[in-house]
């Protein structure tokens, strides 16, 4: 049975992601991201199950930047997970008597309208995290009368479920990846994503042009890119990509070789099946066949036979 | 006298920005961005002051996304606060007495080299806001020993500094920006910058590239992008652009019109001096000369004068 | 009757051309294509018809540097002509009893497998123009039994049409323009074509790309690129460009003013009705209202309303 | 003693060339380029030499084609040619009783100028080749007084050299080219040009644009580029390339075999040393010792190692 360390405390939709990407897993909670890695990086677990990317709040910093600069770890897995936030109280009441909530503050962005429209006196406080708000909450001296959370956590602390599907929108979701120590590469599947990071030579302009005509010109779709900050002051960036294909597969091979190049430094995050599994549409003249027939050709006429 | 929301509470790098930006003004603290951002819109106050991005955290997304949704706005300033970290106390004690540090998920990851090196069996613990910590270690019944935060912070709630320039890195820097009710744009300076919102048609591979390439023929250098999700699912996102030059310009001016023709919106959020005062260096054909030469000739060439 | 000069001698098929782009038109046959254009520059002839290229043979190097170096003329109009050629002799003969073919090098090409074919002992020599071979051939002291020609010259000069569509292929097709002193432009009638010849400003690496994509991101469609030398050694080129669509229309009137922005010189030679009828397909963001309301919006947002 | 075809008749400036580039050599002349390259594709000769194009009348129509459609041979080297013109007559005369002239049209556009000047009611008559207007003039019986032609060819008639250096331009100048059938490439030296033709797989907008970004992605530069017509209609081109660097070199088969995969046909004609001898200048990221690093990084991260 595998141990996989996530972004605890328990009960949050972290934990739920890891349930359904490995149900045999014995999760072992983590205070925060890097935690969860570093434990997968010591060995004190086989691996972390962590959030990448929310569709309302974005990229998660802590997970984007210990990807790049810490030990590195591979992605072997993604999942999209929807959000479902329920408001959760110790005792049934009246909505009308939640004076106040507290919560994580993306969740009080997701739900800014529902609090608007059906509990509009109430004051929604700040919160480590949603399953951090749960816990607080269920404590008989709370200052909080309800926490927003997954209703996971709601299950965890004994919480009574006052409202569900209070987000403001239903299609809300989060991506999360598996991360393993590095080793072999999932097998491709014709429906896959590959991640890396790359720092600039220098930041000349047009480079960014430059990176991306590396990939469109081996036919290779873009499906994210997302700058940081070095941290050596404004201005300066690296870039997180997300992309179609396995490096397995020619035309990535050649992509990620020819960023390679021109960058100071490329970080390979992983291969893995796309959560979605849909197939990339492959440009004419990118298959895996059209190289090896051009790499044949080139070999001929390297020995002079046109 | 101008009256300028910012985000609060008092004593926050932000207030330290617009004294900066605007000595005379008269400050409104707000509780989060959005509120800083409302009282402008609603005309409680003439403007407001907010972080953008830091070099060490990124963008700020409530600000990214309040430019990009909310009510439209313009930049009509920007300045670059270094960001020098103080652990403050309610007494002089030694380091090694300090167990409990209260401060913002930032300061945090910026200060933990500090942290670690010098206080390594310390709890850190994330606050709101840096004053907001530091306005909780004020009150004696707090369970916290220090606050990490700016100077300000501790004058302002008369706490001992017992450490400054805690943060790891000495170069760290914020981005504020002016914000103001739409009207008249500053004059170009020669050193300006110009930042825009941009929201694809479609997602089709390639629309990235075909943004950037309507900046680059028109020689116009972008000094910043990021992406962010547009909220309709996984893998939508748009993008803030920052760039080099003034929209009155005409490469400026050709290149964005042409990044609004492609694009299903594009929202224009202000030209503004740059904070560094380079000037950029106008690539061959682009200058405001060049266009109007370009411009005498189509007009010659249309009336048949070759 | 507006008289036109035109690459004689009188019987070639740019005759043939000018009769069906001009029914009405007097013809004032020349020398050559410089003598032709000289005639309309200096008012002898109100225009003049020559040919540009031919689909076998390629862009004739005579027009094309004279369209650039000479004094400015307008294209105005276009033609296609399927070029057939005829065997024609003195006297009614045997095709085994030719054994002397003289015509020019372009119909030498033309013709190669019929003469292999139909008559492999023939000798076949290099003549001016295909009319001067007829004309040489219809005088009885001759050394040469047949001239390979148009009909036309046949008729002219009294021959017999032994065989006729001798040539290789029956879509061989030349294309005569007709031009006129710099004046009013054809009006757009919407399957417009666009001819312009433009000179680097130095041969960097990337220049031919710089200039394809002032066009690319305009959504203008390149029909035809041709390099001719500058005269100043081998390695320096400059370049003919037709493109679809009218200079009035406002996508090709910025795409060639960003080509004159960036080049030494460029040299506008006519937007005139397509010979071919088919009209363009306008990309996404590029037809004329797209621009019309991107000028509407940046003369906005250049006034400080977003 | 290799034997080598060439354009001729004797005593025309390929002769001249193929004593430069095979001194020991002996020369085959030939009636034309199709007959000089057909001398080396059945083993009469041991290669050809011919030219391929001039600085002031461009590429060499004939050599373009034979070299795209006929049997492959490959180009094994270059010698760029200056090419001086003589006034050649029987006998010494002054230049004002010469009448007539023949010469061929190349030189008749070479020489304009000093016709003009010096003998300015002279007529000038085309003929088939230089060498074959000196040879008519050095017969007693001609019509023409001289012939416009290489000194060579004054030696080899014995005619008299009335003026040098005729030609309008002291610059002009011919680039020849050495061919031999397939076999080993010349090895690299580190100032070679590679030369292909290239076919598109079908007209679309923007086709020229994707194959000059396969060159430009890998850093390789263009130094020539030529549009013929495939013959099959008006609209319908193939290209020549030549670019700098060796096809052994790695940024030059990527680039190849790109090309060869968005291509319909690719035909390599051959990588050889640069008449000129100037060593390219390799950009950021495209020598061979960056392929070896990217490609060695490439099979790390394949077998799991980021």
């Amino acid at each position: 049975m595998p141990k996989l360390a996530y972004l605890g405390p328990e009960a949050t939709f972290t934990e739920e992601a890891l349930r359904i990407l490995a149900p045999d897993a014995e999760g072992l909670p983590s205070a925060n991201v890097s935690a969860a890695l570093d434990a997968a990086r010591r060995g004190e677990a086989d691996g972390a199950v962590v959030p990448l990317e929310n569709s309302l709040e974005g990229g998660i910093s802590s997970t984007l930047d210990e990807l790049a600069w810490g030990e590195p770890l591979l992605i072997t897995a993604e999942l999209l997970l929807p959000v479902q936030f329920s408001l959760l109280t110790r005792t049934e009441m009246p909505l009308s008597d939640v004076k106040r909530v507290y919560t994580h503050p993306a969740a009080i962005t997701q739900c800014r309208g529902f609090v608007a429209r059906e509990m509009p006196d109430a004051v929604v406080v700040p919160a480590p995290s949603t399953a951090a708000a749960a816990q607080e909450v269920a404590d008989p001296g709370s200052p909080y009368d309800a926490a927003i959370a997954a209703r996971i956590a709601g299950e965890r602390y004994g919480l009574v479920e006052l409202a569900s599907g209070v987000g403001d929108r239903s299609d809300t979701v989060t991506r999360f990846i598996r991360l393993s120590r590095p080793g072999l590469l999932p097998e491709p599947t014709g429906s896959d994503c590959t991640s890396l990071v790359a720092f600039l030579t220098d930041d000349h302009p047009g480079a960014l042009l430059e990176m991306l005509t590396e990939f469109s010109v081996r036919g290779v779709n873009l499906t994210r890119i997302e700058s940081r900050p070095t941290g050596d002051g404004i201005g300066r960036y690296f870039f997180h990509f997300d992309f179609e294909g396995h490096v397995a597969e020619a035309r990535v091979g050649e992509a990620v070789s020819g960023l390679r190049r021109i960058c100071a430094d490329v970080r390979f995050l992983g291969s893995y099946p796309r959560a979605d599994g849909t197939a990339p549409q492959i440009k004419r003249g990118t298959a895996d066949d059209d190289f090896a027939e051009a790499a044949g050709w080139l070999s001929r006429i390297r020995s002079g036979r046109p």
